[in-house]
C-alpha cells in the first residue's frame, strides 16, 4: 500500500464486521442504536451506521452537528450542554433546516437557565422564520460521571416541569451516561456501577411520570457497558461509538457475559526513521495519536514481532522489543499502531484511509473525510 | 470580545513582547535564532519571527516545510530524520523551488543509509530538472534525548565523511538538541545536562575537523536551556520556539541566571456550561488543548479567582476552587486556560485569534491560520 506515514488507516473489513456485530446485538436486545459520532466525526461513517440500522447519531458540539448536517445526516442528538446564545441560535437554525427534510435534532439540558436560553432561541428563530420547528430535549442526569447533569430524583422533575412550559421544546426523556464506568477493567465493577445507575434512573423516571409527564426514552451507554444497559429493559437507546474502531483501551477491559466481540479497525501507520543499539524510532508521536488513555500498542502480525511503544514526544515514538524478543525493526520498515483512544486520535487527522483486504496486502478502497475535525464550538 | 468557545487566542501584546525579548537576548549573545515552527505551524508567525531577526525556522516534518514554503517562508531546517524516498523526493523538489528565490533548505541525518537515500533523491531531481541545487545537511547527535541521532565522537565522523562524498549534499554542521533537559525543573540540573552536551559536541567537532572537514555551525537549544547554549561560545544558532507563547510547563521551570522572562501569550478561551454544588464544567477538554505536559492552568485575573482545572474528557474540563477560595464561576462565564504544552495544542486548532489590548477588554486584530495543522508526513 502506497500510504505515506504517519496516516490514519481503517481496516474496512474489520469495521464492517464491527458494524454487523453491533447491529445484531441491538436487534437481539430490541434496543435502538444511536452511535456517538464524536468518535469518527464523519458524515460518511454516520450514514453507514444509519444504513446498518442506527436511528441517528450523537454529537457533543454544535459545530459537529453542523458538519454532519452539511454531510447529509439528518437525525442528530447533541448529548451535551449548550449554553451560549450564539450557539443556541445555530441549534435553532438547524431544527428549522431539518424539519422540511424529515430530520430531527435533540439536545441535553441540566439547568433551568439552560432550558430558558434554549426556549428563547427557538422562539426567536420561529418568529424570524414563521417556522414552528421543535426540538427534542433530554434531561442529562449525573449518574456517576460527576461532570454535567442534574442529580437523579427531584432536580430532574423540576427541569421536566420547566421544559413543559415551552411549546418549542419537546420533553423527550433522560440522558443517563456513565462515562467512567466504560473504562472500569473488571466486568463486575462495570456491572455494579450500572446496577446503581439503573436504580437511580428508574426512580427518576417514576417521579417524573408521577407528575403526568411521559418519559419517552432513556438513552446512554458506551462500548464498555452496552450489554448492561441493553439488557436493562429501561434504556431504549444505546450511544456506543467506539465499537466501530475498537481502541486499545476498550480492548483492555475484561469482557462481560454477552459482550459482543469487536475487532481493532483503526490504525496509525508509521515508519521507522532511526535505528540504534537498543531502540528504534518511528515517525508517529502524539500529534498523530492521542495519549490520554495511554500509549498506542504496536499491532503484532506475528508473535515474533512484539514491540513496545513509548512516548517520544510530538513527532516521535520509541520502539523497544518486548520481553522475550530481541528483534528491532529495520530502517524504513512500516508498523501499525492501535491507538489508546480512537476519538481524540481521529480528531488529529483530516482523513482516514480505508483499506480493503488487510493492512499488509490490501488496497485503498476509499478516503473518508473527518468532516468535523477541529469542530470545537 | 465576541469569540465563541472554545477558541485559541493569542494575546498579541504579550507575543510581541516575547518576540522583542528573544531578539534582544540573541543579540546580546551574538547568536543566531532559528525558532522551531513546529510550535505555531504558521507562515505568518514564522515571517514575523524572521522580521524580528530570526535567520529562518525549523520544522520536524516535510509537509510542515511545504506548508511554510507555500506561505512564503524560504529558509527552513527540517531538524529531523527523513527516510521515505517519497518524502525525500519532495525535499529535493523544495530545494529546487527555493534556489532561484534565494531560499535554502537544510535537513538532519543520523545514518549512512539516510545520507545515501537523501543524496540519491537530490541526484535524481537534478537529472530530471538540470538544476544543480544543494541541501545543507546537519548530523544529528544524540546528546541525551536517546531518540534519534548518532552517538557523539567517531560515529559522527563516519557520517561526515559519507556526506562529503555526495556533491548535492553540503555538510553544514551538527544538530545537538537535548529535549529532556528543557523540562528539568531545577536550573542546576539543566546546567549540568548542558555542560555534558557542550563537552561531547566540542570533542565531536574537533574529531571531524581533524579530518580536514569544517563544522560550519552547531545548532540546538530550546526555551528551557537557551541561556546555557547561548553562552557556550559553541552553539551558533538557537532553535527555541515556545518562548513566543510560553506554556504552563515552561513557566514551571526554576528560572536560571540570565534567563529571559517570557509571558504567557497563548490561551484557550472557554465557557462554563454546567454548574454544580462543588464544581463547574467548561467546554474545553483535551480536544481543545494537549495534556501530554499536564492539565492547563486557569488564568487568574485576580487572586480572588483561582480555579483548578481537572480533566473532564475530550470535550469537558472540571473546575474547582483552589484552596483558600470558595467561588465557583457562574453559568456562561468565560475563562482563559494556559495550555500545558503549546505545540500540540496549536495543532488541534485551525486558527489562532489574535487579540490586541488584553484578553478582557481587547479587540480582535487578526486571525492567524495554522497552515501546517495536521501536517504529519
Amino acid at each position: 500500500m502506497a500510504i505515506d506515514t504517519p496516516a490514519l488507516v481503517i481496516d474496512l473489513d474489520m469495521m464492517d464486521r464491527n458494524l454487523r456485530t453491533m447491529a445484531a446485538f441491538a436487534d437481539l436486545h430490541q434496543v435502538k442504536l444511536r452511535p456517538h459520532a464524536k468518535m469518527h466525526k464523519s458524515a460518511e461513517l454516520a450514514k453507514l451506521q444509519m444504513a446498518a440500522g442506527a436511528v441517528g447519531v450523537c454529537v457533543q458540539k454544535t459545530s459537529e452537528a453542523e458538519a454532519l448536517v452539511a454531510g447529509g445526516v439528518h437525525n442528530i442528538f447533541i448529548s451535551n450542554q449548550v449554553i451560549a446564545p450564539v450557539k443556541l441560535a445555530r441549534v435553532a437554525a438547524m431544527t428549522r433546516q431539518l424539519a422540511p427534510l424529515g430530520g430531527k435534532l435533540a439536545i441535553c439540558v441540566d439547568s433551568i437557565e439552560g432550558v430558558r436560553r434554549l426556549a428563547q432561541c427557538m422562539h426567536k428563530g420561529q418568529i424570524a422564520s414563521s417556522n414552528a420547528s421543535t426540538i427534542d430535549v433530554f434531561i442529562e442526569l449525573n449518574v456517576g460521571q460527576n461532570r454535567c447533569g442534574v442529580e437523579p430524583g427531584r432536580p430532574a422533575v423540576v427541569l421536566a416541569l420547566e421544559i413543559r412550559k415551552h411549546p418549542a421544546l419537546n420533553f423527550a426523556g433522560l440522558q443517563a451516561y456513565h462515562g467512567k464506568a466504560q473504562h472500569m477493567r473488571s466486568a463486575a465493577d462495570r456491572r455494579d456501577a450500572i446496577v446503581s445507575v439503573i436504580e437511580a434512573v428508574s426512580q427518576t423516571r417514576q417521579l417524573i411520570e408521577n407528575e403526568g409527564i411521559t418519559v419517552g426514552l432513556i438513552t446512554g451507554a458506551g462500548t464498555g457497558t452496552a450489554p448492561l444497559e441493553a439488557a436493562s429493559k429501561l434504556y431504549g437507546e444505546l450511544q456506543a461509538g467506539s465499537y466501530l474502531f475498537m481502541d486499545a483501551d476498550y480492548a483492555a477491559n475484561e469482557p462481560a457475559t454477552g459482550q459482543p466481540l469487536f475487532k481493532h479497525a483503526l490504525f496509525v501507520k508509521t515508519q521507522v526513521i532511526s535505528v540504534h543499539a537498543g531502540h528504534a524510532v518511528c515517525d508517529a508521536g502524539h500529534k498523530s495519536h492521542a495519549i490520554d488513555s495511554g500509549m498506542p500498542k504496536v499491532h503484532a502480525f506475528s508473535s515474533r514481532s512484539v514491540l513496545e511503544y513509548t512516548n517520544g514526544g510530538d513527532e516521535h515514538g520509541i520502539l523497544k522489543p518486548a520481553a522475550g524478543s530481541s528483534r528491532l525493526p529495520s530502517l524504513g520498515s512500516m508498523l501499525w499502531l492501535i491507538p489508546g483512544h480512537c476519538d481524540p486520535t481521529v480528531n488529529l487527522h483530516n482523513e482516514m484511509i480505508g483499506v480493503r483486504g488487510g493492512l499488509l496486502k490490501g488496497v485503498v478502497e476509499r478516503i473518508i473525510t473527518v468532516d468535523a475535525r477541529g469542530a470545537l464550538t
